[in-house]
């Protein structure tokens, strides 16, 4: 019944806080909240396992989709499982009217507060979500409800693309483009957003993108899912908070401030200054670079890298972006501020630059993350249901106890 | 610079998960995430404070102005400051037309959706969130921000009544009532609910509701709003998330569940019954009974209970709620199995029944949670912010490495 108290001791390379109740590991780092069998990370090797592959074997061959459905089940599909699940995402494509609806009124809004309320919306109409939510009220997680979340888990996948391509229709007074059933999930994103058929070098750019952001273990925003989730709220509130806390730019939206960065600093030639005003104290940190987990670096920027690379050599840099980029990464890696933190570019620090020039505004690009994210979001939650407990730290109190009341016409 | 590993130690009385990578405190029962000087909670004696003040003070004397004030500010106001403070939350009460578009769009949902999406659309929208959230994204977080964070945070308060009101409205098709200027926090609540002077008992039950559930530490939502904020996303969505987590039966969607079991029971005779099926293994928890930290009675149930007796005694109580909760309480109090394990009625086994009587339908019952605790969630973001960290825990991997990758084709 666990009432008794008993000392438990964790390895942390963290930042510590004293506090008279005891130790506070500052953000929990390397705190452990749960067991997972979907990924796995070796931060000092920079080395990314998704379902034991490693990610570059993923990114060389496999679509958004396989590894989806690798993520949601655990192993790869054949060519028929495949088939089923791809058509599966592409029937739950369409949104409730009331989403559409909230995405309409949300036209003038950055994209990651609409999909935020959006998501929150889709879910009080899907009545797989309410059936299972309404089933973990009741104590029931067995074999059928676990279909059923599975289900459920795969309609958010196939339903935020569509989100943010009508939302993006909306915010352009644009007519929204219907999914179209023989595009793949990356191809039709893209046809849905820009109401043509798609560059096959873009669509590779989103597919590769998709694949390397799917799961990444438990960063604030899958915590975050997974608070939401233990109170047995549903699965569509989770990703609504988990949305939310992507959207911050110490996290997902770092792509989106990379960029913007490289735009106002114009040219290769600033990146000395810029990377030396990001080691004085209280500076602004340089975005797209460092990682609590990794301190090597990033293999998902390496890909990308290469990616934005072909990319500009075939459609060209006008704004610099990747030179700029190139110049900010030789500064950082031979920055002894960012050397001894053992700080290095992360995905976001290349993962914006295609994307710009493929005509995606860059509010866009943290909700490209949440596409690919959705996937590793729901997952955990699946596996944290399987023994769920509902997350409840305690804070320390510093404060006085007993302060008498005193009648307001007697405060000074 | 952190990087050599240490080893923390803690106390805890929580279950505790063996796992290759070291143990795993389920629910991160007593792990410390912050300090606090907002909110103490005595599990053991069953005490609460809230700014050194005991919450039975609080209740028997203030208002939820002036509890709101004190969480904020750290000190109870004097009139003069009561007074501005009153205006300020007054003149914040309306809310932008995208938001009242997403709340028409969501009437047919149920209300904790419906919120969790207009406080993200009204966050899209309040220049003062986005400005703060610019500003802490460029690492700003002195004197004037913590002003402007303040001044969001009563634009929180003030605004998340008008939008369950408005959903209220929208749900029965009937037209929406403006908040007046005349009335308190609480009686403007009912007024702009029901269309119509309030009674005066029923303002006092709303008043006193939104004090017991002002604050209570570091429960899921505001862990919740915690790890969004960490991002330095943005105090709505932050708060958003939060909702989204309140919604759950195992949180503030207790309240909401209580009521309903109550009405199926029907008659207090069949409380030993369901008393005891509860205690069966794998079944149907009771809901507003247990709770992690109080180990005794909670002092917030002990005043709901009060006021719920007087409620009824003036309005009778035709569907014997109250008589069934108390039958409830009773067996839940003799029985060997809720005893041995501590778990005693939780502030939300009596919060619902006056709710109930008063007219306000049990999917409302968890918002107006929402509307009294939003100063909680508001006031733990700020007192994070002060030495914010990004929550980035870890999960321990169980699975396989290097699997190799076979060509689609090849698997079986
Ligand atoms: C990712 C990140 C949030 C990790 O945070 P963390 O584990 O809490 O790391 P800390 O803030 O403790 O950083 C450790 C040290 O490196 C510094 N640092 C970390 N990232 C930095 C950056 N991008 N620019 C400049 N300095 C940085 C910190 O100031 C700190 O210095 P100190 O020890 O002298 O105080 C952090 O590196 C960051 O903010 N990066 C920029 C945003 C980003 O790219 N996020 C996307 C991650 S995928
Ligand atoms: C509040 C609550 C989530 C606390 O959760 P927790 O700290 O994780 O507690 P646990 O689930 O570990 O409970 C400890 C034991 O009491 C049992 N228990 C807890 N609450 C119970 C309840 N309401 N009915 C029946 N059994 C309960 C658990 O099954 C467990 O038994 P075990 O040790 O034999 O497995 C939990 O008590 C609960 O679900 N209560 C009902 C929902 C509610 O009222 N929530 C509002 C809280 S303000």
């Amino acid at each position: 019944m666990g009432m008794s108290e008993q000392k438990v001791c964790i390895e942390t390379s963290g930042k510590i806080l004293q506090s008279p109740c005891g130790p506070i590991i500052h953000g929990l780092e390397d705190v452990l909240v749960k067991t997972t069998s979907i990924t796995d990370i070796d931060g000092d090797r920079g080395i990314l396992w998704i379902r034991g592959y490693r990610v570059e074997e993923l990114a060389a061959h496999g679509s958004y989709e396989e590894v989806a459905y690798l993520i949601l089940r655990g192993r790869l599909p054949n060519r028929r499982e495949l088939q089923e699940f791809s058509e599966r995402l592409k029937a739950s494509r369409e949104l409730s009217p009331a989403a559409v609806e909230v995405l309409r009124s949300l036209a003038k809004a950055h994209p990651m507060f609409a999909l935020e309320a959006a998501v929150a919306a889709e879910g009080a109409f899907d009545e797989d979500n309410l059936k299972l939510a309404e089933a973990l009220r009741a104590g029931r997680y067995k074999e059928e409800e676990k279909a059923l979340a599975v289900k459920v888990a795969e309609k958010l996948v196939a339903k935020i693309p569509t989100m943010i391509a009508y939302h993006y229709r909306f915010s352009r007074g644009l007519e929204l483009v219907r999914p179209r059933h023989d595009l793949s999930h990356a191809a039709n994103f893209l046809y849905m957003m820009f109401g043509r058929e798609p560059d096959p070098l873009a669509v590779r750019g989103i597919d590769l993108y998709l694949i390397l952001h799917s799961d990444h273990e438990v960063p604030a925003s899958t915590f975050t899912a997974l608070v939401v989730a233990s109170t047995l709220s549903d699965m569509y509130s989770a990703v609504a908070a988990a949305v939310g806390a992507l959207k911050g730019p110490l996290h997902g939206g770092a792509n989106e401030a990379a960029v913007k960065s490289y735009l106002q600093i114009g040219d290769p030639s600033k990146a000395k200054e810029v990377v030396e005003a990001a080691t004085k104290p209280g500076g602004p940190k340089l975005m797209g670079v460092g990682h609590r987990v990794y301190k090597a670096y990033d293999p998902r920027a390496k890909i990308f890298r290469e990616f934005s690379q072909e990319y500009v050599k075939k459609f060209g840099d006008p704004q610099k972006l990747y030179a700029i980029a190139e110049a900010i990464e030789r500064e950082v890696l031979s920055s002894p501020y960012f050397q001894q933190r053992r700080l290095y570019p992360n995905v976001d620090f290349w993962s914006g630059i295609a994307f710009y020039y493929m005509g995606v505004p860059y509010e866009y690009f943290t909700p490209i993350f949440a596409a690919s994210r959705v996937v590793g979001w729901v997952a955990h939650i699946l596996e944290y249901w399987e023994n769920n407990r509902i997350f409840r730290p305690r804070a320390c109190y510093m404060g006085p106890h007993d302060v008498p009341y005193v009648p307001i016409d007697q405060r000074s």
